[in-house]
């Protein structure tokens, strides 16, 4: 699955020569959200010239895009294991014979996307230009500034054929791409051009190579990644170098942990570099052992990385994973860089899409399903910040028939059927489901339930703390898809429930949210009005009949966090508005996802169809934080009066 | 003091006709501030109808415009103190020889004004056109609405002279002045006129009179206000009569608790009204006790009121309050319609501009200081709502050397000086002035230290709670002028520190504000090191030097409320950049409240000139509010390193 040859985009380097240009365009920080980090609205060159000043040694790494729709899905899975290690950034490459521009799941534009859109990291976009109109770069760009793509890695790329030749007025080289960049988008982007410190295979001479990285830095690029290279001195004779003809800008080295023998065989074909005797030397006797060979790349990697953080040249390290994580990880680890941070800015995770910069609400109802919501509000011109109040109207993009890859689910279907069950002969084997899903158990069948269509992750630690509440009462067909308990004031670095910078306070009011059956909602009714004003609900079915205590139009706060020196944030809200929205998309879940497993017209698809057209969805909130949450005791009491009806409660015979 | 006279306004009455007209323009709630009642949106007529339709009970009062700027100090106290009882409105009548709609602080216009922009109060603003352009009157409407100012009382005036002709298209009778506000500004204001149960007595009759009334009405009135009257009978045939010819709005009692045997007269005289018989047999023989007869009016009209109460045609009841308390607040409480609601909807004074209805977050720092606070932001387009820091870069009106009425002291200048000192010897006697204030004791002299400069009202109760720790850090120049405590989540009906609706919990991060000399902050910036980062600090001098650890945009929240189904409240903020605008104020005040009191030259001038010159104005807070306030402590600490400096701490002799 993993390609070698798609790794090519940055070994094949166009000519080119430098000077850091560009000036930090910080906004105001007096209408930002207040508990964010500066590095959400800080460009990527202000970002690593801060870490840089700072002394704080940083990482990148590089990805290519996967053939396959799986492997989309899978490659976004390692985004986010890797993005946990804390990466300044992480780039794509460009696969021209991949359709790259193109809104293919698989596509190196829309893999960039992801990246930044749903997973929240720092991306940098490749480019080639060769054979390649302006008009058709200009439309690569517009297209990637639209997503939300901020940087772009400016390469020339592969000439097709031996006989290429430079055309006039063309995109020649790297350089060219650099200016026409700058010409059409001004400081739009931060560009970052490639650096080859053994010289490039075709240039004349080392000289005259880094006489055109020159040329591309002066044109306005705002820092280098350098082609990989096997000895530390290679690459800090190239930066000394470099700096002797006036490239002041930042010079990442791109560091390359052997993993294989085949995999470094055709790398030195590919990219003509000479692969130096010690380490042959070692490799060759090991060539078929391939957890050897790893186990070398690692301590020759981690070695030669030390060497370069040492010499007080390098800030960080730019890694090409090979979309592999073992090896970078491991290297990582040892030399101290990978630092899983369990703080989050805000409850859920962090777009890192510019225009989203200063969002800070979201309703509650997608928690589980965040990138159907991001999915949803991409054409928003504004996001809500400080209060969902302001973001008057929330118009989500309509469910269509098909998702995209990000909203389908990660299983294949033939693992759905393994977990949700092969056939269904009744309510309660859904029920079951639930139940199994909830206690990470094994189903009937042996197979252990890891999703629902209303939640692709198993469940948050902080759901296990309500785990044998939640098995009791989708036993019984409560059939919980949200849920959250009461916080009254935890610490803001609280490793399960903690969120927002330290020394803060984090709150929640309890919140429960399950399909149950029209009987259970009309018993459910009588039992809420002892609850009033306590609890707050929503009780919708599929056509929209709508049953509420709450106001119409203003939503409830349900996460909030007070910091030092901040205004409150209130991060999370049930908003009876945006239900209405949610409603549609988790009743459809039950046919998209789970009906049309089954053949039309089978038991199995009439019993979900069933729950579909009759089940209610139903969201409670318990606004008195300070006390235990009384939503168990609703439930309790729902079943005590369907258990015990009035008209046919024991008669107290003494009476 | 009180005049009579000026009631005629309302007695004397243009003929006219009827019927409700006006569309109710109700706001999304969508972009409301989450925790004000619906009634800081709604219009009068709307309020009214609700409060009709849910079977409520209310009252409403008029006051006429003083003679003197000390009388309109005295007049805003008063709406303050019968605001407390909840009346729906009030009303201002209109004094055409006291240049009604100027900018005197003693004009109908800016008694209105300041009873809805600094009381909160909805007001009715009554104006005559008898006489006047239609200029004119488009003039004052404008101005009115500027202002803040949404309902107005249309009436004809007193012609002047007996000589008096209708004008050819001028402003002949109050239909013509509806119909020219509803013509020059549509709906925007709700329009009330006057009916006289017993027909006007300029009218040739009754039924005649009561044409002219739906005349009234139907050209865009939106109900009616009463003359006086004796009987309650007079009043129901009156509705009864108004019905029978399509009159369909509210009308609402004039009541007129007598109060005086000289007043009575006067009123019968200028209204041409008959007082009953019944009413003169017990009146005439104790007309030279005042007592007597007030509590005969007492009694007269409670007993009128419950029986239009009962008739089930009284909605409210309008009092002719003649600028008095005593008897209409003790008629409303015999009726059981004076309520005094503790509850607040925020923690500060609502303004009841329509600019200002979403406002819902101001700076800490004019706490004490409202009224200046709404002056110079007056001006401002939009208010915060949310958030302080959407409001990005607060403009404050300028400081002017003179000040409005509503921002001088309510003392004079020998209550002052017998206040704060007539002789001030060093800076320790104004610090006695301070712990004098803070224990509401008499100072040295023997006098009540009633108020301050930056405090015109005695102190909070909740600042009570901390009472023995500000009068120890004041006694040693530590001179408080704003402080909160710490709250960890009371109920919202604490009556001490409660405020929004009830159900919620409030907030609040412990706040002290003082003034101090440069040797103290100098130790004090020493101390404050330890308790990094739990409390922020704001330090500054007249000149503006500026010392802090917060960062310089972003606001604090040291007052917040959760409440059932709502977003989080936070409507008090240490806001750094009015804090700026704060400081001028905060010094300014030195000087043009105290030093001014002083001879030129003189030693108690020089001393507090030297204050204002070289002290510091410090803000402290401490983030950690569900620990005891430190704050104390951060003072008691500098106390001991002033009073041990390192240099000086006794050496332990066994070293």
């Amino acid at each position: 699955m993993v390609s070698f040859g798609r790794v090519e985009a940055i070994f094949i380097i166009s000519p080119g020569t430098s000077n850091s240009g560009g000036e930090s365009s910080k906004e105001s920080s007096r209408s930002s959200t207040p508990v964010l980090a500066a590095d959400r609205t800080e460009r990527l060159r202000d970002k690593m010239r801060r870490r840089t000043e700072s002394g704080d040694h940083w990482f990148s790494l590089e990805f290519f895009p996967p053939r396959t729709a799986s492997g989309a899905v899978n490659l976004v899975s390692r985004f986010d294991r890797m993005g946990s290690g804390g990466p300044l950034f992480i780039d794509i490459t460009w696969h021209p014979a991949g359709d790259p521009g193109s809104d293919k799941e698989t596509s190196s534009m829309m893999i960039a996307s992801t990246a930044v859109n749903y997973c929240g990291l720092e991306s940098i976009l490749h480019l080639t230009c060769c054979n390649q109109t302006k008009e058709k770069i200009t439309g690569y760009l517009s297209k990637a500034k639209h997503l939300g793509l901020k940087n772009i890695m400016a390469l020339r790329g592969d000439p097709v054929g031996a006989d290429w030749e430079e055309e006039e007025g063309g995109f020649n080289y790297a350089t060219d791409l650099v200016k026409h960049i700058r010409c059409e988008f001004d400081d739009y982007f931060d560009i970052c051009v490639a650096g080859y410190p053994t010289g490039h295979p075709e240039a004349d001479s080392y000289d005259e190579d880094l006489r055109h990285l020159k040329e591309k830095v002066d044109a306005g690029a705002d820092f280098i990644i350098t082609q990989l290279f096997f000895r530390a001195d290679t690459f800090l004779k190239f930066v000394r170098d470099c700096r002797a003809i006036g490239i002041t800008c930042p010079i990442l080295p791109g560091i390359f942990p052997i993993q294989g023998y085949q995999s470094l065989r055709q790398l030195v074909k590919l990219s003509k570099l000479e692969v130096p005797e010690e380490i042959m030397r070692v490799i060759e006797p090991i060539k078929d052992n391939d957890a050897a060979i790893r186990n070398y790349g690692i301590e020759q990697t981690v070695g030669m990385c030390r060497v370069l953080l040492e010499s007080g040249n390098v800030p960080g390290l730019h890694f090409y994973t090979l979309n592999r994580e073992v090896a970078t990880m491991e290297v990582l680890r040892q030399l101290g860089l990978w630092i899983e941070d369990p703080r989050r800015p805000l409850p859920w995770a962090v777009s890192a899409h510019p225009k989203r910069k200063v969002e800070d609400v979201r309703p509650i109802f997608w928690a589980s399903r965040p990138k159907s919501y991001i999915y949803r509000t991409q054409d928003w011109d504004d996001f809500p910040n400080g209060r969902w109040g302001n973001s008057s109207s929330p118009a989500f993009g309509e469910l269509n028939d098909y998702y995209l890859f990000y909203l389908k689910s990660k299983s294949s279907k033939d693992a759905l059927l393994k977990m949700w069950g092969e056939e269904l002969t009744s309510e309660q084997s859904v029920y079951k489901v639930f139940t199994s899903y909830i206690k990470a158990q094994p189903n009937c069948a042996g197979h252990k339930v890891m999703c629902l269509p209303w939640n692709d992750e198993p469940l948050a630690p902080e759901t296990n703390l309500m785990m044998d509440e939640l098995d009791k009462v989708n036993r019984r067909g409560v059939l919980t898809i949200n849920s959250q308990p009461t916080i009254n004031g935890k610490p803001s670095d609280d490793p399960i429930v903690g969120w927002g910078p330290p020394g803060g306070y984090v709150f929640q009011k309890a919140y429960l949210e399950f399909f149950t059956s029209s009987e259970n909602v009309t018993v459910l009714l009588k039992v809420l009005k002892k609850y009033e004003p306590r609890v707050n609900y929503h009780i919708v079915n599929v056509h929209g009949q709508n049953t509420t205590n709450a106001h119409d139009m203003q939503p409830n706060a349900v996460t909030w966090g007070i910091f030092p020196g901040r205004e409150i944030v209130q991060p999370t809200v049930v908003d009876p508005v945006s239900f209405m929205y949610w409603k549609d998309e988790a009743f459809a879940l039950w046919i998209e996802q789970w009906a049309k497993l089954y053949e039309d017209e089978s038991p199995s698809r009439m019993i979900i169809k069933y729950i579909h057209d009759n089940y209610f969805l139903v969201n409670l909130v318990d606004n008195d934080f300070p006390l235990d949450n009384c939503l168990w005791q609703v439930i309790d009491d729902m079943f005590e009066l369907l258990d015990n009806p009035p008209d046919e409660q024991p008669t107290d015979p003494a009476k």
